[in-house]
């Protein structure tokens, strides 16, 4: 829920992929603000900033009258230049670099954390844009067999053990059987590897043909980084045989619902927020 | 350890892989079973039988004075012939069909039991060839650094992880990250995954190339289905642009000890047989 209180302005600091610009439209006229070098799709950079001189960064923020600030879009782990650090900046670095070490999450969270240390409200997707997140449901015509429904709890206790080692957000099952495990490369790479080689290791022919379960890593900070699906992945899916996608209902960004809807409707896949 | 005092012959149960054959030389000559249609690496069958027949197989196995089996090499979840029972193998389904339903361990132990209440011994692969499953201790000349013995403690959580929900007994880490988990297509399968998608995603160039780790499941039945590596695996190992190989000691099979360290020598690749 957006807080009327903090009526000040919102800053998108933005990163790849289609949510940046979804997060925009749905938000009015936040500040642009991407890290100098990376292309935001479809939208221009109001500031691009360094990470190296992130202090300065927040207080630009400050003097634009920014009180929120959320996170859109993947950034892939960037390398830092120890030439270009401000002092200010160069005093945090012994907070991150535990961080760094411990995971994914640990990093994310100490960088959410220096945003509220210099005085932001840092808002999720579902905020500004709750048509992206959907409420538990099947969405559109074809939905899940009881078949597929056991596929999906089994897909969801694998992605579950995952994340408690925080390794991946998805997996693939078929017929009881685990066919692929999300890890660094992602999504888009684990269904291209189900494509390559799962066809022939599912038991029955004729049976389930299986399901692609995405969810949050048990206990993830949920303003950044939410797993997410899009047309590309409903491509994917079906070019992997399999018969739909489930994901935790509440935890996973739909990029585009009205395109995932007319793909996975297409190609006749179900589409399955799923109730936790 | 195989113990003398139970001299009576030992059947191999063969499926795929050269484990079959490599287990037939260390054991002397072992009587051959094989399942009906599959192709046993070379070794010609004794005897050949169907699952559907089970019963009739085990006392065939009391008439040639078998005493002692062991299992070796993978058998694909084959399919059955409802056709084909024998009225007293259709008695033990109801016994079996649970545990196909729980994952492959549960199926492994079922089946082991069978053979157990059919009154055999069932011995492991280290009983019988202890030599394919070295000691703890680096194997060759090359030897892991501080950066890949910290990627093996990672992969190896995460084995753990994986493996409590019954999936996968590999992974793949290069500077803390994890490249790539294990799942039904198995080891080749990931290794060829991160020669496709890895490269691009370690961090740090020049950093720790990353390394296999492989472990049986926590608590796995070890008389079944032990992890196994081979010369192809160190192959493909080489062609991930990995540093080395790990795994938990005492708990996978080297298929062709001799093999598989000449081929790590060639191509600069660690193998260690880690402390769990």
């Amino acid at each position: 829920m957006t807080d009327n209180s903090q009526s000040g302005r919102l800053a998108l600091i933005c990163g790849a992929g289609a949510l940046p610009a979804l997060l925009a439209r749905a938000a009015g006229a936040p500040l642009i603000c991407a890290v100098d070098g990376y292309e935001v799709e479809g939208l221009t950079p109001d500031i691009q900033f360094r990470l190296e001189r992130l202090v300065p960064f927040l207080d630009r923020l400050h003097d634009e009258g920014v009180t929120r600030v959320a996170f859109a879009g993947g950034i892939r782990r960037p390398r830092l230049d120890p030439a270009l650090f401000d002092p200010a900046t160069a005093q945090l670095v012994p907070k991150i670099l535990p961080a760094i070490q411990q995971g994914d999450d640990a990093l994310l969270r100490a960088i959410l954390a220096l945003y509220e240390d210099a005085g932001f409200t840092v808002l999720g997707a579902h905020d500004i844009a709750p048509d992206l997140v959907p409420d538990a449901g099947v969405l559109g015509r074809s939905a899940p067999t009881a078949a597929d429904e056991r596929d999906a709890a089994r897909a969801a206790e694998i992605v579950a053990a995952l994340g408690a080692v925080d390794v991946g957000q998805g997996a693939v099952v078929a017929q009881g059987l685990c066919l692929a495990v999300e890890s660094l490369p992602g999504t888009d790479a684990m269904l291209d590897f189900v494509a390559a080689t799962g066809v022939a290791l599912r038991p029955d022919p004729k049976g389930a043909r299986g399901v692609l379960y995405k969810a949050p890593k048990p206990g993830q900070e949920r303003r950044m980084d939410l797993p997410a699906l899009g047309p590309e992945t409903v491509r994917r899916a079906a070019a992997a045989g399999l018969a739909g996608i489930a994901w935790e209902a509440g935890g996973v960004l739909l990029l585009g619902r009205e395109a995932v809807e007319a793909e996975a409707e297409a190609a006749g896949l179900f589409l399955w927020a799923r109730e936790p």
